[in-house]
């Protein structure tokens, strides 16, 4: 605890287990006394906490450092077998599923197309169905699992898990944590996706879980997260990181899912992308996209978009610039504002080839305060499809006082 | 400490002391046992460190607490003679310098015209002689002084007190800091002014420590600062709160003191609406306006239009009126990224009248997203000419470990 001025609220409830566990994830195979130093507790409080680590399977011994002479401390790691949690990434286009051991091993993952979106309980029970299978056919011992984190975009209430306006999914107070609870025989909670994401930009191993990280996802649509010291920074009403849905074009701003008009997301994400190109092709002014849909303009989609301005259509080439520049208004936004260590850019866009990372950085550096933030990185974050459903497994451990199988570790 | 997660970084590096006399700065009179609950320690390392404050002369006795039979615990208070300090904040327009005890009150305070800034050498010169007088004239024992805050608009570097960019001022690279320690009698500390206006909006018995607080200066430039959990957000480079300098209108943007154009404070700061007041009456487009100035253009500061645009000239008005709307879209962005608690709108621009805030908090709910940021409140700051030489001078113990007065205390 950090003194009066923090005194009763236990904004971070991490249990001395908890980092301990953390510790072990970033740095094992790792002996007890290096686990003392980092988690600052005294070598019996490890000793006692490894014991009942050990007992309960989430701690094995993984031989003993070093060689000749003397006794050499034993050491400790994670172990994959006795504790699994299942990620869901629910995004616009795809729900993908996967089930993590407590070390980070993939055990098993599915993907399937989402569907029926504008009936949230049919989609969930599908949901539900998707996961079981996917437990069932991997053969996975369901009492080792400690339960499923489901990430997905919008404004989601930190407690209830219940979806209260997710503008791409056309949801409005939507019990989604509650419906899962009642149908799964797994604990399950459900995050913002962006949450997950840039979870995963700050996973076991990466070290910068000091740092203060933004990590934005430019996809479908466009959202973030803001991690500092290792957690996630949930805002008082659990909503920040909306990046989305800054005003970046005051007077002919489009009209933005949300409901309002100049949202970045409205000017930026692949969804404006694809619909700018549609507009643009079905007005007779974007040949190369014409060409390259066949006409089809409903296949237009924003890497469509992306392709026929790398062919040379120039309208789509315009597209393309506005949305990286205005997504560099929004970071330059963010830097000046939150002067953050390290961001991260990932999403559908950033697979349309570096230039447009390179694009949006040179915005960004146009629009940021001079002198501002010069210790900001900006970077791609994972490309891996997976990213998402992984990040929410980490999510679980994170939330771990909310699960009954982890209730030892409080 | 929290844990792995934050192990090795001091980022908070309050002791238990400053915590101590923190709590008491707050709560007191208060007895021991409910300090050592308020932070977190023993009772017997509370009177450890309450018998050496009381030594010190930080602290004094204040009685017994309550009545009838039986021994009551005695009170702590905090002690206002021993330990004074300067705080300094220098505007546009006003130098102010308050000298404080460690209790909070005021004993001197001594005000001067903003001069000489193309000059920042003569202008350090002149502040140093300021400071001295104000303590001679006051008669303050030099000893009792722990030292300087000097509080001014710019990005300041967190540990050298160097000015890296004054827009407002015109400064670049100006070694403040070095230069008032190498006159002064005092040891000194440079500051973010925004920073100390934010201090002064979480002082003793404001009860709103643990909150994530916003608070935006919008005066003759704009500026921010963010406070979490009771402290000063700085970010990676030193540079966060720079609110003043997002991009709000990216296309016919006016030019910005800082080199880009269309940032908020080029468009709704006081010196941008003084501005765009004299190109209406210099263009004949503001008859009030220039009535009210009986023609010399110069005369028109931000104050004239609000008044102008209050007797009914309406090209003043719309200059009012699109200062709060691009106001409020900068908040909104706040808002949706950060989700505070508390938002504060401080600096010479509040005092035109509470039509201005209500403007303000019209466009920032128009532009807000839809259910985000639910139980943030939005409230004037302080609007005594003060707050920020009386924050400065709070930043002061909270910088303890820069003051040799202090080192005791780590």
């Amino acid at each position: 605890m950090k003194g009066s001025a923090n005194a009763g609220k236990p904004r971070f409830p991490y249990s001395s287990k908890v980092n301990v566990i953390r510790c072990v994830q970033k740095l094992g195979p790792i002996n007890r006394a290096a686990v003392a130093q980092e988690v600052h507790l005294s070598i019996p409080a490890v000793m006692s906490i490894t014991e009942e680590l050990l007992g309960h399977g989430i701690l094995i011994p993984a031989g003993r450092a070093g060689s000749g002479v003397g006794k050499h401390p034993e050491l400790l790691d994670i172990c994959g077998d006795h504790y699994r949690m299942i990620g869901v990434d629910i995004g616009r286009t795809m729900v993908r599923t996967v089930i993590t051991g407590l070390d980070g091993s993939v055990l098993a993952n599915e993907a399937v197309q989402t569907e029926l979106i504008e009936d949230p309980q049919l989609f969930m029970t599908r949901l539900c169905d998707l996961i079981i299978r996917t437990v069932q056919e991997a053969r996975i011992d369901q009492r080792t699992i400690i339960g499923a984190c489901v990430a997905m975009p919008g404004l989601i209430e930190q407690d209830t898990g219940r979806i209260v306006f997710s503008p791409n999914f056309g949801w409005q107070d939507v019990p989604m944590q509650e419906w899962l609870n009642s149908r799964l025989p797994y604990q399950t909670i459900v995050e913002n996706a962006n949450r997950a994401q840039a979870r995963w930009e700050i996973r076991p191993g990466r070290n910068n879980e000091n740092l203060t990280v933004f990590c934005a996802g430019l996809g479908f649509g466009i959202g973030a997260a803001l991690i500092q010291d290792g957690r996630i920074y949930y805002g008082s009403s659990g909503t920040s990181g909306e990046f989305g849905h800054i005003t970046v074009c005051r007077e002919h701003g489009r009209r933005c899912s949300c409901g309002n008009t100049g949202c970045l997301e409205s000017m930026a994400s692949g969804s404006a992308i694809a619909e700018q190109g549609r507009e643009l092709a079905r007005a007779g002014r974007a040949p190369v996209l014409t060409a390259m849909c066949r006409g089809e303009f409903d296949r237009i989609d924003a890497k469509l978009v992306f392709d026929a301005a790398r062919m040379g259509d120039e309208a789509c080439g315009l597209v393309v610039s506005s949305a990286a520049e205005y997504t560099g208004i929004a970071l330059a936004t963010s830097i000046n504002m939150l002067d953050p260590d390290e961001i991260y850019l990932c999403g559908g866009l950033m697979k349309n080839g570096p230039e447009f990372l390179e694009e949006i950085k040179r915005y960004t550096r146009q629009r940021q305060m001079h002198f501002a933030g010069r210790h900001v990185v900006i970077r791609e974050g994972s490309q891996d499809d997976w990213h998402v459903a992984k990040g929410a497994t980490l999510m679980i451990l994170d939330n771990g006082w909310k699960f009954r199988a982890l209730s030892f570790l409080y």
